[in-house]
């Protein structure tokens, strides 16, 4: 029986070709990865140029993913396909006319905040919670016309809620457990849930300790009854993968995440001073080579295979193919064109 | 009888409604527009999102040419595909990898060097010409390989011949004349066209007053009876336009051309302390309304009808069409699908 398409919502790895063939040894069809948590425009290409050499190196394991029709043709050349985003408006810094600037390089996800208040949203671990600023309405309405997703993983309540209901287009959390499994404060409340789901958007389930139950020592049936309980409370079409995998990463990393140039303290986010660096991966999910196993997990708490399907790459891919093109209103005859 | 495609190979107007629209009324299919003369990458990024602006204001006037076919939809939705160029190599700063953003944002054509020494080049002022520089080589190698032209409109005589030998794809002279009809130090040597007819290369014919014998009094007759001697020299499928059609700038902006940020005095150029500011133009060609003009002038003197229909665009079609994708050796099967 040939596997489900497998699309992953979210990594940020410590980029390597060890990874690239754990993706091909895990039959992993597109990664939506980070490019930029804090960095500016021009640190930003910088990290685009490096993956132009990452594509130019392993043209046989991996290129550049832009439109959902790339996720078949990665299975069709046995590659992955690599999708890029943001955790952090940075890299637009104040510019509007950047947006469509990035989705032309290729970007395709981008968090209005991250953890903290943005010039745009505020994030998950501000006290008080403003909602979406002026700015970033304007900036919604710019990424709804060019096909940029709005990704709220790391956001605020009231805040994911204006995005869920100012977009004209169904938004993402790409990487986020429910807080009614764990409640993490990066973890979402039935309500958020609830509204993604009615307006079309997608939750992407993560493997990352800190939004686990038991962390760590998390059972993969545990995991698969949480994604059957949010599939029943959002729909089974609007729930996929989003492991938010670090793999490799030093912990300096886990720490620049945390910390940017935001503050001269450290900041230890969902970690703690006794457990700071990053948590290790549940036995049943330690890198790209692991995603059968959360196939046959889903399976084995009755999932049935269009389901197993769905959650574990076709959901995404219709998600892809309604999102990364211009929005239908403002197409041009080139725009369309250009988004084939 | 319908017209001949009309492409022009560079025009750097004060850009407004009014002249998109008088594209229009010139039937001129695609023109390659300067987006940067000494803008640092930012800079020029904010060229591009100015553009993006036009594009979204004039969406059925212009849109963003990017590749060969986009002179044909331009024609059968009667617009204007406007293709980006650089007269100066500094908006990929030091960068080598900025190459393949630039490309990524529609840059078609990039100068190796304007007027003076740049990091790869030497311009067509200097005294000494040092030829293509350690740089200039690797630099060439990445342009082949994404699909950025060589334009040595504004470099040295051995610089050119240079460029000319060690790019592996045909380069462009996009706007210059012969020095055999008019000894501008911007007209090309026969050595230089013979070179650059032979290597499958283009050169497109300036209107610019500077680049004409008998400057703005120049006759039209004139003008396309050298046209005749260069197709003779060169091939008649190795030459078009490239009318360098400043339109409507002030004066400033011919200064901001010849002097950028490299010197606290000023420079004339190819003007002179008693005629330093735009030259009028030759009273055939006021602007894009009079490229019918320059299509009679050329059956006047006798050429065919397939001569004049290479001559007003057809070769510059024919020349986007085997430059603007990446190179054979290099393409994956991705980069085949992105330049479709």
């Amino acid at each position: 029986m040939p596997h489900s398409y497998r699309v992953d919502g979210l990594q940020y790895a410590n980029w390597s070709e060890d990874i690239f063939r754990q993706m091909r040894e895990g039959q992993v069809d597109a990664v939506h990865v980070t490019i930029a948590y804090h960095e500016d425009f021009r640190e930003t290409v910088q990290n685009i140029e490096q993956w132009n050499r990452w594509f130019e190196m392993y043209p046989d394991l991996i290129f550049h993913g832009r439109w959902a029709d790339d996720v078949l043709i990665a299975r069709e050349t046995n590659r992955t396909a690599i999708f890029f985003g943001f955790q952090n408006p940075s890299p637009m810094e104040a510019d509007i006319g950047l947006i469509e600037i990035l989705h032309t390089l290729g970007v395709r996800f981008m968090q209005l905040s991250y953890n903290n208040q943005s010039l745009l949203a505020t994030g998950c671990y501000e006290d008080e919670d403003m909602g979406i600023t002026r700015m970033g309405r304007q900036v919604i309405k710019e990424m709804n016309r060019v096909g940029l997703v709005i990704d709220m993983s790391h956001s605020a309540e009231r805040s994911t809620l204006e995005a869920i209901e100012i977009s004209t287009r169904p938004i993402a959390i790409t990487h986020a457990n429910p807080a009614f499994w764990h409640p993490a404060l990066r973890n979402k409340s039935d309500t958020v849930l609830k509204a993604l789901g009615q307006s079309g958007g997608m939750l992407g389930f993560s493997v990352y300790p800190h939004h686990l139950k038991d962390k760590s020592d998390c059972s993969l049936q545990s995991f698969c009854e949480m994604i059957a309980r949010t599939a029943e409370l959002m729909g089974p079409e609007r729930v996929g993968l989003g492991t938010d995998l670090c793999q490799n990463q030093p912990d300096s990393v886990v720490e620049w995440m945390r910390v940017g140039r935001w503050t001269k303290e450290i900041d230890f986010g969902e970690g703690s001073a006794s457990d700071a660096g990053f948590p290790d991966m549940p036995n049943w999910f330690r890198d790209n080579r692991d995603f059968g196993q959360i196939e046959s997990g889903l399976r084995n708490i009755g999932f049935s295979e269009a389901e197993v399907s769905g959650v574990m790459g076709g959901n995404w891919i219709k998600f892809f193919a309604k999102s990364f093109g211009p929005s239908c209103d403002n197409a041009n005859q080139n725009n369309v064109v250009a988004a084939q």
